[in-house]
């Protein structure tokens, strides 16, 4: 089974099939766009309500103000004016975030991070640092990362490794990192004056452990946690099995870390058109790692396929539910199947539709499956 | 089995039974409010946290500044001095919304949607348009709706039809229609720019698939959906199972939608004391089918009996569970049986309790199953 | 099985094994406290959004200016200055909230509630009153609380008993009283103007049912109940298996009742470091009953140790399932089992971090499992 892919977009963009009907209505709509001459601003009222500060798109203000995919339907056509309208304006913004999708930002999310061996044990390295952060294109933001990546660099691991990381800390101040889902010894638990002192500015602190127990865990900072979480440490922190037969059979897995903080609603890091689509060929079964590390619930609704559920938190459940919409609370993690059995581009979003959605189309915690 | 009774209005407030425990109290409170002579106004201080301005009640300003309801208790009788007390102003607003319980308003919801047949094929037409929506008595709002009704007119049809539906735009904005549940092919899934071009105003378009999966599921706005779903336009979609020994036995069924947008918490489209009750006799088992359209999750609590959850999102669960609160949350849908063993009027409520009770009396997302 | 201990503070502080680990840093943390001298005022720039009003901590304002619990980890030294630096200042007032734990507050919540017999009913009473509640040092609230406890004390019977409970009520407006979970008959469910009239000031009432369910319930008042329940007429009632097979085994028990309204982020209506935390010894199973009375969902997070749950709303699943962190919704209850195989100070509290950390250190709901 093969890693997240987590810079697919040129692959994605020229893939034959799944850009063949992803880009259908866009190129139709952007043809149509030729048909409509007008000159006005924006009109667009925005509810400020709906549009999170934090997330406000970026939307180029070109100059191409034409009827963005107003398509035509089977019946009807709506009268236009000679200017634009405040509907076609809308719908132009709305195109042209799919138009972006997945578009290209600066700052790669969860690589492999690589090891040495230091007799039988894997000695991993992070640091923690302030980072720019591009979570859509041109929104950059400070954030504060693991090796310069947000969500941190993917440890993986099987059970029963003995493993030593450092952490280091270029913070400004303290840190600690916790080591969410594993059970490790109590002073290696991260959490500082109760099972060791904080990681002060410029020192290192290193943890060491067996790895007792697989699943889908995280790591993240437990000092000054709202706010360092918050502003970007945190990481995937995954555990094989020694015995795979316990995990269900798959061909590709993802990892969806789910965030709503410092950086807006983000999915590994970025926000819509930023976020990566997952791809599978027709047929594959892929496996979803789900992790919260927001402070709000998200509910993750995938078009056209269902989700098994097998797993909470690491442990596989008694037996494995369907649906469709998945509500993943802070702290959690859910790994699901999907049996990519319909061709498409399926969107895939959190279904609090604040959290994907403002009258600028859609933005944060969105993405697609595409099946090919 | 029956269908939800939409309008069980005045057959609820006639049936013998029900009513005669429903009433006791409040025609005893009303006798005991002629004891009590007092003119002050009402002296209450509201919270403003605890009442949300889109759900300030409309408790009529009457004359009657009885000493509502304070009854005797089995010992001990408060003092009252000349004046009414502000606690005696608050019993009086918490019984009037009681007593106006289940309130006439206009506007029908979710009634069942006629079709007409094409060969083999059910059409069926919604029409999005805008609507002045009662949603408790006297506070009428703008609403976007399906056929004019909130949620929008029941669709229901048995697994393995093939279905064509028309949507024909009547708003100042595009929109397009997302069957949340169902698996369709990817260009029926409703995603603008991504499947299909948006709907413009004035415009029909027409979705047509044949629906391969039975349960409970939700057809809504997917464009500019924060606010088109907010405004309004949400209804069921219900698949009844080919083979119907999938479904549990039960005698008379009901959904329940849950939202917390545009028109303040609701059930069904309306606020307490607009609600509808669910009604059953002794011994009856219902099935209740919950739809979260709204931003929040709404653990809903059943007073009296408990809910036994067999199916998630359309999908029967491996086990089912027993529980009395049960968390919906945002795109969720949950199947319970309630098997009717105990007569009275039982209250019904979202436990998030300021979604259901201010100082001013209950609101929003409270009903009751009467069971007589 | 032991019942929750309510005051264990003497104890703990004074137990051997558990002091030793969790004092280890402090104490390292305190003596480096001795090598740095400073005069500064705290210069911490503390993020409104990140400290909610109701609970910021009350860390004093000492005049230890220290190095608190910098620590020196494996490599590396901070350089400092002459003046305490803003993470200095920080770690010192986490390491101060640390060092407090468990703190010492007056009040007591959940003592067993005595009962008389009259024949073969077991008659509790409960008093309504107006309390001045600590929630941690020094910060003291109006409370409005059963019996002067919140939550309200514990009511503990076995299934099949027979109950009265006469309830006075002495605050300055009316109430009722709602016994969520339990099956009782419609005339003593508790909701005014339904099924009774209010308890007025002054007066008292009586309840009298079957006890017919066990399990981990509550009652709280079901009158103005955002303002009530917020305000802490709330606690738990807890109904023992006649048949005690129905339990899975358990060493000890503890109730944890969460919170998030008038008295801040609370679990058993004190904010950390005033919370209880919980004791077993090496190889114990405890019995964890969650309960939440707030308006917010609480992801309880314990570190260590996983999770078994086996039942919801005194419903034992089908099946038990674990998980490390266990997502609460307003008026549930769920019940785990923790098998006690990791000594040391464990974390537990709730993973949306802003409800248990600050830039203060940790506050609201946190506490400590201790295996000693």
């Amino acid at each position: 089974m093969d890693r997240n892919e987590q810079q697919p977009i040129e692959q994605v963009l020229n893939a034959p099939t799944s850009r063949r009907s992803f880009l259908r209505w866009t190129g139709m709509a952007a043809a149509a766009g030729t048909m409509v001459a007008c000159g006005r601003e924006s009109a667009l009222t925005i509810e400020p309500a709906t549009v999170p500060p934090a997330t406000a798109t970026t939307a180029p203000a070109g100059t191409d103000h034409g009827n963005g995919g107003h398509g035509t339907g089977n019946a009807g056509t709506p009268t236009t004016d000679s200017g634009a309208k405040a509907w076609e304006e809308m719908d132009k913004m709305h195109e042209a975030g799919i138009k972006l999708f997945p578009a290209k930002t600066e700052g790669l999310s969860m690589q492999p991070l690589e090891y040495r061996m230091e007799g039988d044990v894997k000695v991993f390295e992070l640091t923690c640092q302030k980072t720019m952060w591009e979570v859509e294109p041109g929104r950059k933001l400070e954030a504060w990362t693991y090796n310069g990546q947000l969500p941190g660099p993917e440890i993986r691991v099987t059970e029963g490794d003995k493993v030593r990381i450092l952490v280091t800390n270029q913070l400004d101040e303290s840190t600690a990192v916790h080591w969410h889902g594993l059970f490790v010894p109590n002073n290696q638990d991260g959490v500082p004056f109760i099972t060791q002192p904080p990681i002060t500015p410029g020192s290192t602190y290193t943890y060491e452990f067996t790895v007792r127990n697989s699943g889908s865990h995280m790591y993240h900072s437990h000092h000054n946690s709202t706010k360092q979480v918050s502003m970007g440490l945190l990481g995937p922190f995954i555990v094989e099995p020694k015995d795979k037969s316990k995990d269900p059979a798959y061909d590709k897995e993802f990892t969806l870390v789910l965030n709503d903080t410092a950086q807006g609603f983000t999915i590994n890091g970025k926000g819509f058109p930023a976020t990566v689509p997952l791809t599978a060929k027709l047929g594959q079964k892929i496996r979803i790692r789900y992790m919260n590390e927001g402070l709000m619930i998200h509910p993750m609704h995938l078009h056209g396929m269902p989700q098994l559920v097998f797993a909470k938190d690491g442990w596989n459940l008694p037996q494995p539910f369907m649906c469709d919409t998945l509500n993943v609370a802070p702290g959690e993690r859910w790994d699901v199947i999907v049996d990519c059995t319909d061709p498409g581009v399926w969107a895939f979003h959190c279904h609090i539709l604040s959290h994907a959605e403002s009258e600028h189309g859609m933005f944060g915690m969105v993405t697609a499956l595409i099946v090919e």
